[in-house]
């Protein structure tokens, strides 16, 4: 491709509107173009990256069975009615009316119309099992977008589909998911964490979500040596202390002791997790705010400040007694004085004690919903200090999910098993946001300069660039040109006549891996200058070696 | 691929709710799957069909220069306000809302996104010319879907849009597009016409439509020795015979005359297209109607008898006179006793002459909107009778359009050309619906057994078949299907224990051009039957030679 007639040319700056890293640069670079909130139109430039990325996922699914097809967008109402998802996912889902009183849903997933696909090509176990998937823009109605291309309203993405007559088959081709998962973010340039996850209403096990570390990322992780979890379900926050001790009567006891959690468990000659302890934060815009938390973890400051969205400080005795609050007897017990956050421990014991809010004064019997609620509860603890555990801050690319039979008994989709009854065939779906995977890759590979694709995803192998406007310059680059094209490379040859400085600047800004100059300095030699973007030196290359040396480079 | 594993069986029968050839033919054999009303999935038969149709596309506009893009599906509203298509194609759009007062309209058409796009990226006449395209859905709120994927309420599309400092350049561009779509076609196995066309608002010169001669076609064209007119516009149809003569007065002249058109051009002393005729039909749902024609030309019967969707016959002279007619002077002009619809013709002379409806009396002077009006104007004439003209039913495949600087006024595209002049782009648009091509080629190729695919767009190279359970017979069939994938060929292979009707009728069901059949009468021989879809007989053919015999076949 020549440079000079590639449509979408590199801008000085990001835009003012792009409202993350990987949607300026993406922008600034000529990738992609912002359509309104959400929505995004890719580029030559962009679209190349995407190909590549949607011809990785296509390979890993086929090597695993799964048969490529094509759904609509425009979904028939009639199909969400069927399985209730028209209300309950009401508040993302676009809607469209058509003629003759028809209604639709813009697809937002695709269980609706795959099922009863499905339903008309099984009957018998012998059909069975059958994975189906498509790559195709999905919608969903997102209240903020904020993330370029990593949360939209109009987005790319595969979504397979799996069916078994047994849950051991399903089991079984789950764990293949795994591996083809990993295979595709590997293959992206990208180090995936499998991580436990939530399964919403759909089944009792865990489900998984493939994460990749990144600064910008909306999830946390838990990691420790044996696994991965998203904080929403991390055993470490969630798992219940006392789950069998039946709820006690909410009673209170003077006491005399010092103010801290171990100084309350001494006191009552209990575990410091059965203490419920509670921060209080003054926050820089005005107010106070109590935040609780479970007795053997710590308030994080810098998290209570993220939660906020604005600096927090630790109340001072002065305050808290300004308030109306006693230091070291304050919880949210019969307390209207402030307002309460609950860490996501909060919900893990039984029979907590706590302060009184009054001097000398503690309760015991302590139970969360009925002695006391919070406005609202969320990751706020620092578990820096436990040792084997490191928490992450993570962007999701995949995510996988056993169905069991909520769909096929919404759809009707039953088989005859080899006895001749008749069941409902057990499914699975795994999804990946190919577009999502593109602004991740941007996200993670790129330095102050520009973007920096890894190999596998580069919109092309090489960047091609003369320098200076000599003839015999042109001509060696020109021949370069040709030849590596015939060789089966892609090339994206800068045939402008502009400055070094801006045809360097807009090459690293694009992000291409190889980067060769042809210009006077080393013409004579009959040699260019080869250059790897995440390298920052040079080296002289025959012109007649250019073509061995990218194959060993791209393993061709 | 394994016949066995395919998703997407065959079915005994077409679904009853197929509305074409087309639709019965695709789902019978497992190639789609129909959603609602012009909505359709597309099964890995179907889908593979469609992306070599893309594909295809995608190598005929790189090959002019096109570069590939992706916009989206969901516009913002504001885009098609600034056009005021909003308004002008409302009843086609399909609209949703989304948060915060967002409002969307489903992509029927991009001239509206993509023209945005490219005023961020052309200032200078330097930046010109560009061409941007993509295959991606579209969206059509069509009051009534009725042919399968000829027609459909979501469809897939090759759109591309061109954009040219000149008029010259524009010019020369769209001789190009025209050579790239008789490419297309004709790399599908298709014979295209290419028609001149109405413009619509966007041009004073005809488009043209790219259309292929199919007894299922919504349009009629007219074809002579010199060019090919899409009936709408046709010169032989809409060319005015007098447009420079003055309307004259209405005025009444009694007559003595014989009743036919040569009658009435004899007593008035004129052409006989100066005559308006009337030709009255009695409905076979009863009822009589009047159609009005030119006085050269005929009125087909069988156009009416299609117009009106039930069978026609001549008024008898008892008839028109109980009704109040008199014969041989029966015009619309001031005659409410029945109704009339006019020939397209009608609107191409001034000044007509008619009857007056009463004996000898006829009127001159006639002019239509003034003096009469037709309830439509539609195409009824016979034109079977002229030399070297002829009348074929088409299907419109793809077209091309001059859109001058319509979109780019509306859109604020300008450039500064040589003499830093400001002036509008000027711009072209050309689609190509790749589904309703699927449709198309279905609809010309099949026979009563099923669909018959040409060689570029058929979903497999060889359906690969073995009869019998012998052992030396399957082992023959997979040893032959490995070789031929090793090969590259792609090979559905029927490996299912079935009855040879059932697959062999499944085999000329699914269409793949060649058949190899493996069974006991040929393996003692190391042979395979060898047959063409489109041929009757078959051939012995030695396994050893298949791979090169079917490298002959595909030129590979």
């Amino acid at each position: 491709m020549l440079q000079s007639k590639l449509f979408g040319k590199t801008s000085k700056t990001a835009p003012k509107d792009a409202d993350s890293v990987n949607a300026a640069l993406l922008a600034q670079a000529g990738f992609v173009h912002k359509v309104g909130a959400g929505i995004y139109e890719y580029l030559p430039l962009g679209l190349r990256v995407l190909n590549k990325i949607e011809d990785i996922v296509r390979e890993e699914m086929n090597a695993i069975d799964g048969q490529e097809i094509l759904m609509p967008i425009i979904h028939p109402i009639e199909l969400w009615k069927a399985t209730g998802r028209d209300k309950t996912m009401d508040d993302v889902l676009f809607r469209s009316e058509g003629h003759g009183g028809s209604d639709y849903v813009l697809g937002a997933s695709h269980e609706e119309t795959v099922t009863p696909l499905l339903a008309r090509f099984v009957q018998s176990y012998k059909d069975l099992p059958i994975s189906v998937y498509q790559i195709q823009n999905k919608f969903r109605n997102e209240p903020r977008v904020k993330s370029g291309l990593l949360r939209g309203r109009e987005f790319g993405m595969k979504d397979m589909y799996s069916f078994h007559a047994t849950k051991e088959c399903l089991d079984e081709y789950y764990d293949r998911t795994k591996v083809a998962y990993t295979n595709v973010y590997n293959r992206c340039g990208l180090t995936s964490i499998m991580a436990e996850a939530g399964g919403g209403a759909f089944t009792d096990e865990y489900t998984h979500e493939f994460q990749v570390e990144c600064d910008y990322g909306e999830d946390t992780l838990i990691i420790t040596d044996e696994k991965a979890q998203n904080i929403e379900v991390a055993d470490l926050m969630h798992d219940h202390k006392n789950p069998d001790e039946a709820e006690a009567e909410l009673k209170e006891i003077e006491v005399t002791r010092g103010l801290s959690v171990e100084d309350n468990a001494q006191a009552h000659n209990c575990e410091d997790w059965r203490i419920l302890k509670t921060v209080v934060f003054k926050l820089e815009s005005g107010g106070f705010v109590g935040v609780c938390i479970r007795g053997d973890l710590q308030v994080s400051k810098e998290k209570a400040a993220a939660y906020f969205g604005e600096k927090v400080f630790a109340a001072s005795p002065e305050e808290l007694e300004s308030l109306g609050l006693v230091q070291g007897f304050i919880s949210p017990v019969n307390n209207d004085i402030i307002d309460f956050i609950g860490d996501l421990s909060v919900d893990t014991v039984n029979n907590y004690v706590t302060g009184a809010n009054k001097q000398d004064l503690d309760v015991v019997g302590v139970n969360v919903g009925r002695d006391f609620t919070c406005k609202e509860y969320v990751h706020l603890a620092d578990i820096s200090g436990y040792e084997g555990i490191k928490e992450v801050k993570a962007t999701e690319v995949g995510n996988i999910f056993k169905l069991g039979t909520k769909f096929s008994e919404a759809c009707d989709l039953t088989f005859n098993d080899a006895e001749g009854n008749v069941k409902h065939v057990i499914m699975g779906c795994y999804g990946i946001g190919t577009t999502r995977l593109m602004g991740t890759i941007a996200e993670l590979y790129h330095d102050d300069k520009g973007l920096m694709w890894p190999k596998s995803v580069a919109p092309f192998h090489v960047h091609l660039i003369h320098l200076g406007n000599s003839e015999d310059v042109i001509e060696a680059a020109e021949d370069l040109y040709e030849d590596l094209k015939d060789a089966g490379f892609e090339v994206l040859y800068d045939d402008r006549d502009a400055g070094p400085g801006a045809k360097l600047a807009d090459s690293d800004l694009v992000g291409i891996p190889v980067r060769i100059v042809i210009g006077n300095k080393t013409i004579g030699e009959q040699s260019c200058e080869w250059k790897l973007r995440n390298e920052s030196d040079a080296s002289i290359v025959k012109l007649t070696d250019v073509a061995s040396k990218l194959s060993e480079f791209y393993a061709l």
